[in-house]
């Protein structure tokens, strides 16, 4: 009898082993956020070509170690790897006003664990909201399909919950009662502008 | 005879080729704009421990083609190339405002080529400008140590002038004339939020 051992995903048997392997491999780099990432690409581009809100995502980080300059042709990287984001991913600018955020989603479906979380990118937003910017998260519970935008502020009060030893997670209760349910549409596709205008005052 | 060919650096004879080679290499990757962005880095750094600004630097974007996952360590880029920039260099948050603005450097004396500059990212600043984000360039003259502040609206402006035929720079006159020489210091070594408080109307 063969053992597969439980890595969260369903079994399937297949002959060639080094494949499964690189699928495998692909599939905990690249899908991991894909989706919401794409969504939100795809909403800025969105804001961005009709003169709505010019935000991106920022590069992701990586330590270069090791750069090779073969003769007539580009500079290729041969070693580097990846680094802890210091920042969130997400900013940008509506309506003159600094927009910063951070997109996450769970498997989960009654509540939201902060070890998606980085103490950096805790830090980051308080730094932000000291500065007055308007500084939220997008949680995706993947199962619904449902995407919140939660303010910073609100994050932070139950980040310290859990500092202070209560739970390590926000309940899917807090996040409906705090947060506010972003209505998925075609174009674009997680309009989360809207949602600012309507949380935020603007002068 | 020996020729040595100018290339704006002392010449040093070295015995070992390959290793003038490496050398030479590494000089053209990792010098180029260096000063002026470690300081621009510091300056940050200064602002965001304060409390006066968080602003960053964006990580490099890097495409990358192929990573390696060996069993038990990090994940090993092994080849990656550098992208185009679609934005400028630096963003955040200052008193609630967006700041955006790109660090560039240049060896002449007595003008700034605009080949320093990539349409992405003049189209960027615009995008930025129409937000009513605060958007300008810190522009060093590495000869003299100089740096000047000028805002986008005026960058644009020279830009204007190239794309209808126009010199391809601005010169050092129209610079000093229509940019802001921001004194160096030692803490920060860039203080240009104080050129921000002077040129920018805040609410």
């Amino acid at each position: 009898m063969e053992f597969h051992y439980p890595n969260g995903r369903k079994y399937t048997p297949v002959k060639n082993d080094s494949k499964v392997e690189k699928q495998e491999k692909k599939w905990s780099y690249g899908k991991r956020g894909m989706t919401l990432e794409e969504d939100i690409n795809e909403s800025n581009q969105y804001y961005l070509e009709r003169g709505i809100a010019a935000i991106h995502k920022k590069p992701t980080p990586v330590q270069i170690v090791q750069v090779d300059y073969p003769r007539r042709s580009a500079a290729v990287i041969k070693e580097a790897y990846f680094k802890q984001a210091s920042t969130t991913d997400y900013n940008g600018v509506y309506k003159g006003k600094y927009i910063d955020f951070e997109a996450k989603e769970t498997q989960n479906t009654s509540s939201f664990p902060f070890k998606n979380f980085h103490p950096h990118q805790i830090q980051h937003m308080k730094a932000v909201l000291q500065q007055k910017g308007i500084c939220f998260v997008l949680l995706r519970f993947s199962a619904t399909d449902e995407v919140y935008l939660i303010d910073a502020e609100d994050l932070l009060f139950f980040w310290g919950r859990m500092e202070n030893g209560g739970r390590k997670s926000m309940t899917k209760s807090e996040i409906s009662e705090r947060g506010h349910l972003i209505k998925l549409g075609f174009q674009p596709r997680i309009d989360y502008i809207k949602i600012i205008d309507y949380v935020y005052d603007f002068i």
